[in-house]
């Protein structure tokens, strides 16, 4: 009898498929099932990154979100719904497991950074062995293809949710040197109002999709205020200090 | 006549050598000359990570540092020699370039993130081709290896040197959910000061050489208080938030 598997969180970086480390391919490649979370309908952007990876003898296992649009964090059916989703998920990752196979849980980015395998390590690294292996973060891979050095020296950098509502978005951007906000989507006019407060809209860049096919860099500023932001786009401030 | 070589900066990540990615391999490998900064005596910490990669017949050119301890970034001979000496280090990698080979220039963690990469990228990318991969910053690393989901939800993460003022430390502490303190060596005493007066010691991990051999993680409460802390030293305190 062989024994329960073992749960491999696995960061697959940004986007761009050769940015994947050579651990993350050896264990990706070694687990007979590779699950991954994506949104009803669509083909999920983890499983994007590691579809030139994988071996047809592979399982996918797809964990769809309850949510086809964005739901609010502040919407208390956000907490109750995705908490239960998160519980359902964990039970079908744990089957595999509790039957001897080992589960690569792919995800975009780094696995503990803003990431949603965090909430099946929370309910099975206590039940099953399990690994993380780090990944290249989406905003180091928004920041290289702006060509935009984020922070030297003794800069201090904020990483600002574009869910946080204005005043405190203003508040944080008055206390740091360089800025980075995640999850901007449909949070892009309110970002752009902190970032106006704070006089820092000129050096504010928008970076969509990046290092992913059609991966775009444009200045905040230029940006059209009625455009909508896809769900990968973030804005940088880079800082400015430094030895010259 | 070929011309002038393009310039790589190239992420290798946090310190395991299977962290580097596939595109930074590949770069890396491709490149006639391999160029890293080191301190004097040294082997250099991106050599290392490097070092199981290289081909015998690639040229290694060692940028040294003109410190062999680390000087404060407010003595004023810190801008002074350290910017001489990114213009003499630019300067031999321009010769290199100038003669039609590329270099690459291999880093510790992401270029654009705290790198001293970014002092050449600033010299020499507006005269030679200039490509720059991420890789895993140290943080992720550090992160990993601590088993400590960083940031959930609308979580805020503040970088801060451990170069800052302890007032300052304070300061930032005081209006975010996760923190990282990067640059830790000397400055530890300053840093577990301010976190003493944040109330966040409890929560605090530092971790020494992340991913690297000798890997070590601690709750900074039980770090002895006289014992020093190595120049690969992060302090990390995480969020608590998000769906359970
Ligand atoms: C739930 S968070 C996951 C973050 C991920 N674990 C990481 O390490 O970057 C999703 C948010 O990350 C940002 N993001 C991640 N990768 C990106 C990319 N390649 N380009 C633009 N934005 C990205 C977007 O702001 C998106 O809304
Ligand atoms: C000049 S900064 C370079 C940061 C690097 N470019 C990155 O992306 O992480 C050097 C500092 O990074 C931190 N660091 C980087 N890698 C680390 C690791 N593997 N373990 C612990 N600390 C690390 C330490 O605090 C060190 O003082």
């Amino acid at each position: 009898m062989t024994g329960p598997g073992t749960l491999f969180g696995i960061g697959l970086g940004p986007g761009d498929p050769e940015l994947i480390t050579l651990k993350a391919l050896r264990l990706l490649r070694g687990a007979p099932v590779v699950a991954a979370f994506a949104k009803p309908g669509r083909p999920g952007q983890a499983l994007g990154i590691a579809a030139p990876h994988l071996l047809p003898e592979q399982q996918v296992l797809r964990l769809e979100y309850p949510f086809t649009t964005e739901v609010s964090l502040h919407d208390p059916r956000y907490a109750r719904d995705m908490g239960d989703f998160y519980d359902q998920a964990a039970d079908q990752v744990a089957q595999c497991l509790a039957e001897g196979r080992d589960v690569a849980v792919i995800c975009e980015g780094d696995p503990f950074f803003y990431g949603s395998y965090m909430y099946l390590h929370d309910r099975l690294s206590h039940r099953f062995e399990a690994q993380v292996v780090p990944g290249i973060t989406g905003m180091s891979g928004c920041w290289t293809q702006a060509n935009a050095p984020i922070t030297h020296g003794d800069d201090v950098l904020t990483v600002i949710p574009g869910t946080l509502l204005e005043d405190a978005m203003v508040s944080h951007l008055s206390r740091t040197q360089a800025a980075v906000f995640m999850k901007v989507g449909r949070n892009l006019p309110r970002i752009r109002t902190a970032l106006i407060q704070a006089g820092l809209l000129e050096r504010a860049i928008l970076v969509e999709r990046g290092t992913m096919a059609g991966a775009q860099v444009m200045p905040l500023a230029q940006w059209p205020q009625d455009r909508p932001a896809p769900y990968f786009t973030i804005v940088l401030v880079p800082g400015r200090q430094g030895v010259r």
